[in-house]
C-alpha cells in the first residue's frame, strides 16, 4: 500500500481532544488506503515545562543528558496516539527514535539523521498494522543514546521517513493553514499560496516565515519530496493548504512569491579597519567561534589601505560580537578605529523562482522603498532573493508597499 | 570499588530542590569511596498523570502503549538527577531501562526481571564514571518494546541491581524512616525497628505495610541483599532507618517483631454444600479465575456430606466473588444453600522469627483478644506468623492491645 507521512506539532497534540481529532484525520487516509506514518511532537509546553528544569538544575547542561529528558514528551504522545487509534479499530503501534532506530549522529541536541532502516516498520505494515506513530525530534546516537535534532525537528523527522519511505506525500499539520505571500499580521492583503517551490519556501523559512524548519525544507527538496502545509484546526479538504513541490510542478507562478522579514537584525559596522588579505577571514572566523550568525556583510570601498566592514546579525548577538571584536584586537589579530553598533534595524526580503527569468525585480523594489522615503541601510541578492536592511520603524510600511507592488494579492 | 544502589521513590524526588537534596546523599556516599548506582522513581504525581490520559484515551488500553508512556516519567528524574551531579562535579550518566538493557519477561505492565548484564554500567564505572542513575521500574521485552514491572517497581529494580551487581547494600529512601512494630497512627508506643529478618519483612509487607513491595523482599531474600528503609526527609546518620537482613546477623530478637493489620477485609461463608472430593477446587478456581485474592480458608467439619466452607477477601472483591460463586452453581460445578457476606472484619497479625523456637505465642494472642472480648472468626498460622480475623470495630483495640502484652514498644 502506498505510504503517506503526517506530522502534528505540538499545538495540533496539545491535550486529549486534540490528540483525538488529529487521530480523525488519520483514520481517513486509512480508509483513503494508505498506510501512515504519523510524527508527532510534545503536547505544547511540555517541551518547555523539561527545558525550563533543564535549564534550573544545569544551566550548562550536558547535552546527552538534555535530549534523555527532552525526548520524552514525545514518547508520551506517541503513546497516546497510538492508543486513540486503537479505540478506532485501528491497528496502530508507538515507535521511538531507538526503536526504529532513527540513526543519527552523536552531535547532542543538534544531531543530524543518518540513517533510518525501513525494516521494522515495513514489517509490522506486512502483518497489518496500518499506522506508525514516531517520536518526532529524537533519535539513537553512535554512543548508543537519545539524540535529539534540535527544536522544530520533527517537522526534519517527518521529512525523512517520506524519503525513506518513499512516501506518495508528507502533510505537516500546523496551526497556520498554508504558507502566506507575507505575514497576514502585517497586511490583510496577504493570500495564502496553493503551490510554493522547495527554493523559494527555503528562503522563506530561513528570511523567519516559521512554518517549517529550514532543514526540512532542504531535505524535502534533495529527496524531492512533496511537503504539504496545513492547518489542523480546519476542516479537511483536499485542497487545503499549501504544497511546497518542485518547480516544474507549478505552472502559473508570480514573479515574486512572497515577501518576508526579520524584525530584530542589527548593523554593526567596524571602522577604519586595515584592509589586506585575509582581514575577512581575521574577523568572521571569531565571530563564527563565538556563535554569532552574521548575515548580510559589506565591504567599502578601501581608502589609503583602510577601510569599513559592516555587517548583520541577530540584536541579541551584539554583546557576544562585540567581546569577540574586542578580544580579536587586543589580541593584534585585526585592528579597528571603532565599532558602532545600530540596533534598530529590520531585514525584509522579496523572494520568487520568477525572478531568474524576469529583469527588473530589484529596481522595482528599490524604487517603491525610494517613495515612501525608506533608506536602504545594506542590500543582499541571490538568484531568488533580494534583501534589504532598514530602520525597524519602517519595517511594516515597507512590507505592504512591496505586497502592493508585486500585486502579491492577485493570483498568478 | 565497591558498589552501593540507592533508590528514591516519588516524593523523595517531587521537585528540583528533593532532587537536589536525594544528589547530596549520594555526594556523600560517593565521597565514602562507593560506585553508587541510583535508582530513581517518577515525580510523585507524575505517574498518575500519565496513567490518567491513558486510562481516559482507552479505557481497555493496550499494555505496550500503557508502558511506553508510563515509563516516560522516570526518564525525566534520571536525566535531571545526572545533570544535578555533573553540577556538583561527580561524573554521572542516566540510564533507561533499555538502555542497560534490564530484560524482563514481555509481559507489559507486570513484567519480570529477567537478567540485568552488568558489563554496560561496569566499563563506564571503570572510565571513571561515578554515578549511574536508572530509571525504575522499567526494562526491555524480548519483543524489543518497553516494559514496566508494575507499581511500586522501582524497589524491585533496586534489588535486582544490587544483586547483580554484588553490591555491599541496597538503601531505599522513601517518606518513612523505618520499619515499626507497627502503624504508629495506631499507637504511639510504635517503635521503630533497627533490623527485621527477610522472613518477617515479606509478611509485613504482604500483610500491608506498604514500606516495600513483596517482590523487592523476596528478590533480596533470595539474593541476600542488605536492604535498609529509610527517610529522605530527616538529617543522615549511618544508623538511620532499619536493615532487612539475614536473620543470623540479628543478634538480639524479641519472639514478635510486629502486629501488622488489613483493615478492608471480607469473610464469606458457603452455607451448606456437598462436601466431595474436588469441592475446593471447584470453588478456589472459579475464584481465582474471577481475580478474587482469597486470603484464609477455613472448611468446617462435614455432617450428612455436606459442610460450609469460609474465607476471606478484600471487601471491594466481594461482589466479583458473589459473581463468580453463583455462576459456578448455576453452571452446576458447585451447589451451596446459601452465601453471607460479612464485610465489617479486618484482620490483626503477629509477626516474628522469634515464634519458631518460642512457645505459646498463640495461646497468648488469643487469650489477650479474650480479656478485651474480641471474638476470633478465623486463624490460619505459618512458622513465623498468627492471623486473625475480628469484628473491624475492634481493629485497633487489638492491636494496641497485643502490641502491650508481647511489650514491642522495648528493645530485645
Amino acid at each position: 500500500m502506498p505510504v503517506l507521512v503526517m506530522k502534528f506539532g505540538g499545538t495540533s497534540v496539545a491535550n486529549l481532544d486534540r490528540i483525538a481529532r488529529a487521530s480523525k484525520r488519520v483514520a481517513r487516509e486509512v480508509a483513503n488506503g494508505f498506510d501512515v506514518i504519523v510524527i508527532v511532537s510534545a503536547m505544547s509546553g511540555k517541551t518547555n515545562e523539561l527545558v525550563g528544569w533543564v535549564d534550573e538544575t544545569s544551566p550548562m547542561y550536558d547535552a546527552r543528558e538534555y535530549d534523555a529528558i527532552v525526548s520524552s514528551g514525545e514518547q508520551v504522545t506517541a503513546g497516546l496516539m497510538a492508543l486513540r487509534l486503537q479505540e478506532m479499530d485501528i491497528p496502530a503501534r508507538s515507535w521511538m527514535g531507538w526503536q526504529v532506530p532513527v540513526r543519527t549522529t552523536s552531535a547532542h541536541s543538534a544531531a543530524r539523521i543518518n540513517e533510518i532502516p525501513t525494516d521494522n516498520i515495513a514489517a509490522k505494515f506486512g502483518e497489518g498494522m496500518r499506522v506508525a506513530v514516531v517520536a518526532g525530534f529524537q533519535g539513537l546516537g553512535d554512543d548508543g543514546r537519545i539524540t535529539t535534532l534540535g527544536r522544530g525537528g520533527s517537522d526534519t523527522t517527518a521529512v525523512a521517513f517520506a524519503a525513506a519511505f518513499g512516501a506518495e506525500r508528507c502533510d505537516i499539520y500546523t496551526d497556520v493553514d498554508g504558507v502566506y505571500t507575507t505575514d497576514p499580521r502585517l497586511t490583510n492583503k496577504a493570500r495564502k499560496l496553493d503551490r510554493i517551490a522547495y527554493e523559494e519556501m527555503l528562503e522563506l523559512a530561513s528570511l523567519g516565515a516559521k512554518v517549517l524548519q529550514t532543514r526540512s525544507v532542504e531535505l524535502a527538496m534533495r529527496f524531492k519530496v512533496r511537503l504539504r502545509v496545513l492547518s489542523s484546526f480546519e476542516e479537511y479538504n483536499p485542497e487545503a493548504g499549501t504544497l511546497v513541490c518542485d518547480e516544474e510542478d507549478i505552472v502559473e507562478k508570480n514573479v515574486v512569491s512572497g515577501v518576508a522579514y526579520q524584525r530584530d537584525e542589527a548593523k554593526m559596522t567596524l571602522i577604519s579597519i586595515a584592509d589586506r588579505p585575509g582581514i575577512a577571514a581575521a574577523i568572521f572566523v571569531p565571530l563564527a567561534e563565538a556563535g554569532v550568525n552574521v548575515d548580510m556583510i559589506v565591504q567599502n570601498i578601501s581608502e589609503e589601505g583602510r577601510t569599513d566592514m559592516t555587517f548583520s546579525c541577530p540584536v541579541n548577538q551584539v554583546a557576544r560580537a562585540e567581546a569577540a571584536m574586542q578580544a580579536a584586537k587586543t589580541s593584534g589579530e585585526i585592528n579597528f578605529h571603532d565599532l558602532v553598533a545600530d540596533t534598530g534595524v529590520a531585514k525584509v526580503s522579496v523572494v520568487g523562482i520568477g525572478m531568474r527569468s524576469h529583469a527588473g525585480v530589484a529596481a522595482k523594489m528599490f524604487d517603491v522603498l525610494s517613495r515612501e522615503g525608506i533608506n536602504i541601510k545594506i542590500i543582499t541578492t541571490s538568484e531568488i532573493k533580494i534583501s534589504v536592511l532598514i530602520d525597524r520603524k519602517y519595517m511594516e510600511l515597507a512590507v505592504q508597499a512591496l505586497h502592493d507592488a508585486f500585486e502579491l494579492e492577485k493570483a498568478a
